[in-house]
């Protein structure tokens, strides 16, 4: 008899959960489910279509239905789990038709991911208020822009600043509303914050922080919101207050939670309950500086887990250690990463830490083109470990935070930072890379 | 009495040294000597003002005079050094009138840097052949370029294709001619160096490989140049047969040489005489890898040295442990970098290796203008721990490498890179960066 595996959610974690188990099982039965009209896409790509960077959110499959054929994949569009019954390992499952049916399963993955969070403002149940997760979400915003002047976004975490510049680009008069004093409080210290808060200002992104939205105004539809008394004018609104994972189905079945509410799992990525694994936004992640229960809600971190729950689920032996937390954007033209623990996230969790910040330049100071690259780097004081790291520039962020999540995984300290060997070219980069001469005025302090 | 420190060179090597000495010591007093007419510059940068990427020779100078004066450094321009005497503790100097001068030193640095090497090729003493190591050679070639409309350069090692790709740049009918059967051989395996070629080629560069000049053909001036049975006819020739460290003068002194024939030093970058430390070009490497000497010639690994070997000799403490060898290149839009050791060059050293190579994308597949990246990975069988790496890419490619490098020296495995934590954004990068792709195809062979 050939293995069921049934998969709950077919975006990133579901996806790459699929193809990791069909790697492992050629002969299982491999059943996947969403409740979306489409599978297999990159939502991190949606804020870019928008943009009118990419030309269309048809661009955005990765995973086309000749994929899933080929792999041998039954997938199930618009249909949805209603629950799990572990004893009898089986999920009933419903189609937009309303026609229920009963999938039997060997194992099982939870790939349901993770919804937006709207906090209770008054007003939020008009016409005009939206939230970005799947690509029908995007079709409606782009709908709306194209018939609207001005936007306000609520929050200035990763996507909220994403869209809010699409926006922008799109000719937008748009504000960005965020209730903590910073932009990027997940991911950047308030010095680096106020850097990006500057550089999306001066690019015409009006930016509101300290403060929420007190109401949103209007009749049946949005017409503005009210923001620390002033009354801001709006066509319509996007709420980017962060996420939440979708827990529910599990919890149902006797699932059990971590303290961050998410699913809980072990390194093989397996629930407490037997055959049950769980991977991507709906699951609690281990940090690996912390080594404590952490929110990672991250497409890297789903893929990375998908591959591991997939293996496992298939009869394979595979795991998943834990999270640093490495993320990027694109905000204009200005690129900005993170990894690890802020220098502010690092005292909450009780750590000592030393900071630098330090400004070098992305080519040879005499190459033309060459932009400014700020960085900063926080160290754990006791063990003089690296342990996070912010940079924002023009160009090579990306790949630099890659090269310090190397250095925070190997537990480099910053006494090797500051000596380690980096290439260079005129063209390309400094002789001294920034990172290095950052470690090396950390270094001082540390002394 | 303060102390006395002479530093024999005033490029890479010579001005760090100089820098951290100053550091190290305020009240110092810091004589430096260059042979040439201008110090403080980078060489690394002439093929790029040769190619019209930078405006002028001037530009390159990385130190001007108001340096030198503010650091209080006593610069002597085109002044020789013809002898130490260790017992006395003195430097013979000569200036370019002739008149010669004692310096009385406490620690001396030795930074001579090396000099192009020509071959005994049949008329290598023609008007018309050149070298190009400083940036009077510079302006000779930017001279020879604006009365020429073709050229041959000799040696396709970096400098060599750099040379070549600017020339092309410049309007000229260009050949390079590699007596080796690839480019790049000292960078990279023979099957990425065919990429690179055939991308340079596709440009207009025309590579002939596995021959040498066989001869410089013409009167007194340079008319050709005849390789295997063809005579390309050419305007002037530029030979880039790689470069010989500067040891003489230490030589003379009874300075040691190692087993590469540069100048011998221990981690703290003494040579076996006492208070004589030596550093740049002109001294022998320890790899990290093979932990066997080795020449590593680059302009990252001499201001590091020279870190070490300034620091040192006014009075501080610090070691260089050795190098990885991480170098890059951009020859015209193509990023070329290389981190570790070769197939070949593990092979050579008899280590056991396994290798693979992998293509991926510069960006999210679906984003506009994402790039080719082609990378290569070597590993030591035995550990399964990464010892190379070598990448051809549209964008991105240094600080790949740089990553790379901090893997190397943190000794980690396959199987760690495999899972190790990238950043995603559209914009910037792919979910799954190629190297970690690279690290998961490479795992499968080592299983």
């Amino acid at each position: 008899m050939p293995r069921k595996i049934v998969i709950i959610g077919a975006h990133a974690a579901g996806c790459d959960a699929a193809a990791a188990a069909r790697k492992t099982d050629r002969t299982a039965e491999i059943t996947m489910l969403t409740t979306q009209r489409v599978a297999g896409y990159s939502p991190c790509g949606i804020p870019f279509v928008l943009g009118g960077h990419i030309k269309s959110f048809d661009d955005l499959v990765v995973f086309p239905r000749s994929y899933f054929e080929m792999m041998k994949i039954d997938l199930r569009l618009e249909t949805t789990a209603t629950s799990i019954n572990p004893e009898a390992k089986t999920v009933e499952i419903q189609d937009k038709t309303g026609k229920t049916e009963t999938l039997q399963y060997d194992t099982l993955i939870i790939a349901t991911g993770a919804k937006p969070f709207v906090p209770p403002i008054k007003g939020r149940e008009k016409q005009g208020v939206y939230t970005l997760r799947t690509i029908d979400d995007g079709m409606k915003i782009d709908q709306a822009i194209k018939s609207s002047s001005s936007a306000v976004v609520v929050g200035a975490g990763l996507i909220g600043l994403e869209i809010g510049v699409s926006f922008v680009e799109r000719g937008l008069k748009t504000t960005v509303v965020e209730l903590l004093p910073q932009v990027l409080p997940a991911m950047l210290d308030k010095d680096m914050a106020d850097i990006v808060q500057k550089g999306l200002e001066e690019k015409g992104l009006r930016i509101i922080t300290g403060h929420g939205v007190d109401e949103i105004l209007g009749g049946e539809k949005v017409s503005g919101v009210s923001v620390a008394g002033e009354q801001i004018p709006t066509d319509f609104v996007v709420v980017a207050t962060g996420v939440r994972g979708n827990t529910e189905l599990a919890q149902k079945a006797g699932i059990a939670l971590g303290e961050t509410r998410l699913i809980k799992v072990n390194m093989r990525m397996e629930t407490n309950i037997k055959d049950i694994y769980a991977c991507g936004d709906c699951v609690e992640s281990i940090s690996l500086i912390t080594k404590r229960p952490t929110v990672s809600q991250l497409g890297t971190t789903a893929v990375r887990q998908a591959k591991v729950a997939g293996t496992n689920a298939a009869g394979g032996y595979a795991i998943f250690p834990g999270v640093i937390g490495a993320a990027v954007t694109k905000l204009f033209d200005m690129e900005i990463g993170a990894v690890g623990l802020t220098e502010f996230f690092a005292k909450r969790n009780g750590i000592e830490t030393v900071s630098v910040t330090f400004t070098g330049k992305t080519r040879a100071q005499y190459y033309p083109g060459a932009l400014p690259l700020r960085i900063k780097l926080v160290a754990e004081k006791e063990t003089e470990r690296l342990i996070g790291a912010q940079i924002i520039g023009g160009e090579g962020v990306a790949q630099r935070i890659n090269a310090l999540s190397f250095a925070i995984l190997k537990e480099m300290t910053i006494r090797e930072l500051a000596k380690a060997e980096t290439c260079y070219a005129p063209p390309v980069n400094e002789t001294w890379d920034p990172m290095v001469l950052a470690a090396q005025t950390l270094l001082r302090r540390l002394k």
